[in-house]
């Protein structure tokens, strides 16, 4: 199946997500749970295909924390597995009744949440990431195309091909779940508006933007990360520092890490030490604007530095004369990921959560608990730092959109109209919407 | 104000809409008030400028049907301040508390709706039209920019005038409107990403895609309105035939009245010689397939038909076989506006509404009723056939989105993390956000 031309599969993922689109949850469960036996059941298989993978990246000289991403063994079989134990206890985000009125005697207007349709997904080399893309697209009733990392290829074919043919037999439409292996089905694949409805690509800043150029299909993810914690000066100064640190060096390499720390100007005397000296510790290097220079010994940050996501263990910090400098120093820098303030001014918080504007505003927290897991979501298909559909970690609940259900009883547009129009109750109902089968 | 460059209108209404987004309702009503009796009071300033613009339309050969969309006269105003009335009693659409969620003991995370930014409109030449988007865009906490049709150019900028002047009056931040004058305006405001949010166009398909082509921006609309209506077989023919006169008829120009009629073979003997009936008396073209044409005189329908849209008392017929041979036709021809089936099988259209991709999928109902007013979502920003975000009629709820508040105690991931991790709560809460002012 997967010699097939993009078209053809792009064409048969939209048939098949009709179908998936009226899939009870008991049955859609019922599939994932046939994911979950087959991997089990498969495992020496999948484990001798990354075996061949892991090879080849070692003899192209991969990284090592790449490598560590790429290696699929047991222990991340089992992780994969109790994922989607968790998905199958979540509830299914498709069918949900979202409003309902009465907009006449017998007219009853329902909207109803059903899934996007066809969901073009490209990631990055981790294995595991295929099955959750996979599982969290099956559950919102979602068909998907994958194009993973080449250097996992081995391990991506084995695993499509065990829970495309697990999900076949559970009674799911073929085609529901498409392969793509070349950067020019990649390609080619942009092209397909007329089956595609939405585009992940999960990558750099620049592969996001090259993305978003040469495709017509909506596109949803993140570029940059560029996050940022404010000490306010009503801060607890003890909690200020753990912060910081946390958000800072919990995780540098990742996307909700802060790069830039903003320091009102009435407590930078009394806080910049205690971070530098805790900041030392981590080895975590400082760039300060000249006032921070004033009180500690770093060096100096530029304009650049106020723009760029190091995704390492370096932190620029700023020091400002007031909330609103901070807010607008993030909203004009930021990438609108995720944005801390540390206060114990209820009204500062208060102003800067209502005035950052970006997914995710924090109070008192660390910048690195915004993830689909912590969220309590399941698992996310991505973070979203557009403003449109979904923000944030997007987990099931993104993956949905609605339709709007109209029932009567003959009802025509012309008693409405004109000098005799009848008019519209519009009364909110209480009742939902059911399927019948 | 007007001669400003683009991008700085555009920039001024970014940092606007910063302050849009932490209004409080009842200032926005307030605003929306003081829009209603400034147009009341400069009523003969806006009816001067209209006559200029229809003058000169009229010199430029412009249609009749053109010519009444343009008029703008005092009953037109009255219905605009009657449609700003019913807007500042709608509720407003931000500040909801979406989800609540315990993550662990003093961690509360709030998903919250706010407004989407900076929202670019651009719309036929109804002077009445800015008005009801503009005000959408002010209850919703947006900034706009607005480019109307060149013919309304001097009744759209006096409006332009009268709503910033007033609302800045009414404490609304300068700039949160603009009012773009050319085309050129419109290509140089399809590059600004960094500031605008969203790009609503409303217009002919061919240029909704050349907007689409050309931008970065996220687009919301609909290009085509190919809307069917289905016949079952288990149909009340009396009711079919009405619906069907209805959703062609009632208005032919718009996008939601129907082009295709799908008939069921069992019923079509006995239902289209009504049809043909009721059909002639309103002058209405019928092109049928083979099947049709047995049983009814009319003209050949090509293959063309089933993909056309004529706006136009032209309606296509074809007899199907099946409920799924016509479910399919609906998803491959269609546009995903709106489609409805005449059936008295409750299975028949429990199928039918599950299983048609469109956004608005009617049982026993007019192709027409698909409209924000008569939805009772107030007016409307237009009709999306998109798949993420909005479907449908948008209104107010079309127009936020939502951001992750996150208040805790100082708590940082690092204990969460690691062989000897906290848990997460991931308890619902029925708490709500309230900011404070």
């Amino acid at each position: 199946m997967w010699n097939m031309d993009i078209c053809d599969i792009a064409a048969g993922a939209k048939k098949a997500s009709i179908e998936l689109a009226a899939m009870d949850s008991q049955r859609k469960n019922a599939a994932l749970e046939a994911i979950r036996s087959s991997l089990k059941s498969h495992q020496d298989k999948i484990i001798a295909a990354n075996i061949e993978d892991m090879a080849a990246a070692q003899m192209a000289g991969l990284s090592t924390p790449l490598l560590k991403r790429l290696k699929f063994d047991a222990a991340k079989i089992d992780e994969v597995c109790k994922g989607l134990d968790s998905l199958i206890k979540l509830n299914d985000p498709v069918g949900k009744t979202l409003s309902a009125t009465e907009l006449d005697n017998g007219l009853e207007l329902y909207q109803v949440s059903c899934p996007i349709g066809v969901i073009g997904v490209i990631f990055e080399s981790r294995p595991d990431a295929l099955v959750q893309i996979s599982s969290l697209c099956l559950k919102s009733g979602n068909a998907v195309l994958l194009k993973g990392g080449s250097e996992a290829a081995h391990t991506n074919k084995i695993l499509a091909d065990l829970i495309s043919n697990a999900t076949l037999q559970a009674g799911m439409p073929a085609g529901w779940l498409g392969l793509l292996e070349t950067r020019d089905d990649v390609t080619a694949m942009l092209k397909l508006d007329d089956y595609i409805n939405l585009i992940i690509p999960r990558g750099s800043n620049a592969f996001v933007r090259h993305i978003m150029d040469n495709t017509r299909i909506p596109v949803m993810g993140h570029a940059d990360g560029i996050c940022h914690v404010y000490i306010d000066k009503a801060a607890n100064i003890d909690m200020a520092v753990k912060i910081t640190v946390d958000s800072k060096c919990q995780y540098a390499a990742v996307c909700n890490a802060a790069e830039t720390l903003l320091v009102h100007q009435d407590i930078a005397a009394a806080f910049l030490p205690l971070l530098k000296a805790a900041m030392d510790e981590k080895k975590t290097e400082l760039r300060g604007c000249e006032q921070t220079r004033k009180i500690i010994d770093c060096k100096p940050a530029t304009e650049e530095d106020w723009k760029t996501e190091y995704l390492d263990y370096i932190l620029s910090i700023r020091v400002v004369s007031s909330l609103s400098e901070a807010i607008d120093h993030i909203n004009h820098y930021g990438s609108g990921h995720t944005d801390a303030i540390v206060t114990e001014d209820k009204q500062a918080a208060s102003c800067f959560l209502r005035r950052v504007d970006s997914a995710d505003v924090f109070w008192n927290a660390s910048t690195r608990f915004a993830d689909g897991f912590r969220y309590g979501l399941g698992a996310e298909v991505g973070i979203s730092t557009h403003k449109l559909h979904a923000r944030g970690p997007v987990g099931l609940e993104g993956l949905v959109i609605y339709k709007w259900l109209l029932a009567g009883k003959g009802h025509i547009v012309e008693n409405y109209s004109g000098p005799a129009a009848k008019a519209y109750t519009h009364k909110k109902l209480d009742t939902h919407w059911t399927f019948q089968q």
